[in-house]
Order: structure tokens, then sequence, then C-alpha cells
């Protein structure tokens, strides 16, 4: 299944990609108010995906054109980060690749539509792009006894921006990385959110561009830590829920490199993984 | 304005303290369903601290003999955290104090009530305790002028034990603390919410006692970075939305020092502020 939002800031349409149309989705969640409206928490933990794929043939098509989207699950209520998860990556940022997950944490409220303009912070002279394949929790998560356990909890995957400030994340935060990852929309979400039997997670091209040109190119294979492994770890130490978002680090080609300039205004940054679809965000 | 929650877990009514007694919120919630129906951002979002004020003399008693209290609070959108913020609390933890306002978040989920059960996770051989003074957001918070207008945002103020497992916090961290601060349970709030007009909150008495053993005992008044500077410095990083809570930092006297055992099953931990409230938890 392939699940998108529709419509203004705060006024999404849940809709469901169906024979190559969206179809609106808002049938299903009005006749279930257990499900909370929307594709949140209360979508995921109470059945949503599978309601939603029983009523699909009956449900009205969407025009979604010129419509803005946004991102495809509403505001989680934790967005938990792997920080350090590709070896290129963690060598290009000085650091040697970590013997255990690397974990930390951004505001749930910088989730932003894939195609959403991003601000530069004021005060900003290193805004950075970081492609990463995103997780939705589908079942509660605490104490799994292994990494293939974990991935039947997982609803979907999503690709994500996590856009990062690395002076407010290295120079100014005595080292708590989570002060350069939470600015207003650092995490433009999207297009889709795709459930796993649609793609083999462990081995998506994960690409980045800015104004056109090439950045990051890599595969979900090159993680130091796998999906599965990320969330057996996590759930040792802290309780996941449905709709939270783990999102599982970035390949190597940032702007924190000294390869690439930094983000400036009018600068158009690309992020797409294969199978989850390309955001597209204009730095102002 | 002195506000608190009782009843089973995920259940509790608001209650207002009105002339000595608890009051029922409910009939001011449920008439303005814009409130959200709860302590919660969308109650603070909407003005709900008025509307309550305005009907107190109006609103029927609460019996809560016997009831578990819960957090006064429904689960904030987010959890933001000032760590070293007391200069002899660095000290024993072997830091410098900061020249920044340093910040790392906890999972909203770990908040919970303030006399709760809380379990030591497993593996966990250094769980420790930090009284706290909280902070309840009451109006959105972004790129505030000074420190002055911040406090103009704040709802109120809470009694919270920043639990902290220390060798999940920096042992296997990779040096993000998140790690050891997001077990379940592990953020105990309050018993009260407390109005700003209640409480000097620059000059509050806070304490901590492990089995009746006096741990920590400083003042507010010793905070490096004050309330004010604290949420006017988040500003300019993040947006901080009505129902977060901001924890401001604990002072010297934790386990963390080497001068305590840290907890162990059976250990009762209490946390109080001067004109907050004492939380009591039970170590399992």
């Amino acid at each position: 299944m392939i699940l998108s939002r529709f419509g203004p800031v705060g006024a999404e349409v849940p809709a469901l990609r169906h024979d190559g149309d969206w179809v609106d989705a808002r049938p299903v969640l009005g006749a279930r108010p257990e499900l909370g409206g929307d594709f949140g928490p209360a979508f995921f933990a109470a059945g949503g995906l599978t309601h939603l794929a029983a009523a699909a043939d009956e449900l009205p098509s969407l025009d979604v054109a010129g419509q803005r989207q946004g991102a495809p699950i509403a505001r989680p209520g934790a967005v938990v980060c792997i920080g350090m998860n590709y070896a290129a990556h963690a060598a290009e940022s000085g650091a040697l690749p970590p013997e255990q997950p690397v974990m930390f944490l951004k505001l749930p409220n910088t989730v932003v539509g894939p195609h959403d303009e991003v601000a530069i912070p004021r005060g900003s002279t290193k805004t950075d792009w970081e492609v990463e394949l995103g997780v939705v929790i589908g079942r509660r998560i605490a104490y799994l006894d292994s990494a293939d356990e974990a991935l039947e909890h997982v609803a979907g995957f999503v690709t994500v921006n996590d856009v990062s400030e690395r002076d407010f994340q290295l120079a100014v935060s005595g080292g708590q990385w989570s002060k350069g990852k939470c600015c207003a929309g650092f995490s433009p979400t999207g297009p889709w959110l795709v459930t796993p039997d649609e793609v083999d997670h462990g081995s998506l091209r994960l690409r980045s561009w800015v104004n056109g040109q090439p950045r990051q190119d890599s595969s979900t294979a090159d993680m130091i830590f796998s999906v599965g492994e990320i969330l057996h770890h996590l759930s040792q130490y802290l309780v996941l829920e449905p709709g939270d978002l783990v999102l599982t680090g970035t390949p190597e080609g940032v702007a924190l490199s000294g390869r690439y300039p930094y983000l400036s205004a009018g600068d158009v940054c690309e992020v797409e993984i294969g199978g989850l679809g390309r955001g597209r965000q204009l730095f102002v």
C-alpha cells in the first residue's frame, strides 16, 4: 500500500494509492472514530492499514491536481534518530563507526510536507541536507527479543530529509546534537508512506541533489545497523509507539564533509529513496 | 492556580485546587471542545487557564481520596531538557559550566504520575535521580526578543524527577544523552501545575531524598541560565508549543557524583520543589 496526504497545512486529506489513482481515505476514517481521523498514532494502533486495505475498492477518487502534498503521516509522538549509521558518512564527519547505535531525538513539530519550503534559520551559515530512510512504527515496541521480531512492528517506510544546522549541532551545543536538528521545518517527510510488503527496505538506493547536482548516492545495504537491529536495540532503552518515526541515518555526501557548500536561500534540495519517492525543498 | 489530575492511567480527571479543595474541571472542558478535554496542548493553546479561573466558583468538588494522582498535564508534544545548569552539578559530573544552555530531548511518553512506581530498566546498574524545575509552555515560542518576553509564555511550573540511567546516557550512547533519559516512566511529574503568579520561580528550594535520607538541596536561584534565558535561547533554535514541558537542569547531589549509591529495587525516591509539591516514587 502507498499512502499520502494532500491539502493545506493542518487540513491534509489522507489518501491511498489504488489502481494508479489516489482515493480518499476519509470514508474509512469517518466510519471508525477509533482511528483518530488521520494517519496518526491512533490510526496505526487501531489497525487502520488493515481497514483501509479492506475498503480500498469502494473509496472515491481524490483530485489532487494542484494540491500541496503533506507528510504522509500526521504528527508523530516522537522522532527518534540514529546517527553515524553509514561508515563513509561517519568518516566524512570525522568520527569512527559506532559500536552501538547512537540515538538522538528531533522535535515532532519539525515534520512537514516533502515539498514545503524550508526556512534557513536565523544566524545559520551551515544548513545541511541528509537523505534518510524513515521507519513508521505500526505496533508498540518494548524489550523485543530479536531484530527479526522488530520488523513485524513496522507500518511502513518514508523518505526524510533530516535537515541539520552544523554549528547549532556541533559548535554551540555542548556536544548534544538536537539543537541543530529541531529548527522549524527541518524534517520534510514523504511523499509516500510505503508498506513493508512493497519494498526491500534493506537494499534501497538513497540519493540527494542540490540545484540538480548530485550529492549523496548510496544504498540502505550499506547501513552499519539494519532497520531490525536499530529497532531491537532501541527497544532495550525506550518504548516506541504506533505512528512514531525512526530515522536511520544518512550516507556520505553532505556539506559537513567539506566537499560541497552549505545551503543558501534559493537553493533547491532533492532527496529520493528508490520506491519511496522524492521530496523537493526550496530553501528560503 | 493549582491544577492536578486524578484517576487511573489514561483516564485521569483534570482538577483545580479551589478554596482548599479539589474541584472537577470537566464541566469547563466539556463546554468547550476546543480545549481538547484535558490539560494538554489544546487546553493551553485555547486559553484554558482563563476559562477555568472564570468558572472556578461553579465547579463541583471532586473526591480524590484513594485516587492515584497523574501528571498534572496530559502528554506533552515535547520534553526539552537543559543539562549542566547548576555549576556544582556540572562539577560533580566532571564537566565545566557550559557557556550556552546544553539541550537534549526526552520522549514525551516518559511522563508519568508523581507517585507512580518506576521500573529500573533491564540491565541497569546506574539508575539515578534528578529533581528539576519543569516549565509548562502556555503560548507558542519562536524567536523571542528577550528573556523577559519569554516569561509571558509560561503556563506554570511543576516538580519533575528527570530519572537517568548513567551507563545508558554516557557509556553506550556515543555521547548523546537521550538513550539514558527515555526509559519507560523516567519523568515522574507533579503533583501540581502551579501558575506563575503563585510562586517566585527564581528562588525555589529543590530537594530530593532516597529512603528518607537527604540528597539534593539547592535553590533555583543557583541556576546558571534562568528560566527566561533558557526559553529565549531555545526559541532561537526551535519552536515550543503550548503544553510542551521544559526541564531546567538539576543541582548537585545525584549518584553520578560518587557520593551516593545508585537506586535499587525497593528504594523510595522523593523530589520536592517549594510551592510545587513533592513526588514520591518506589523503584521496582
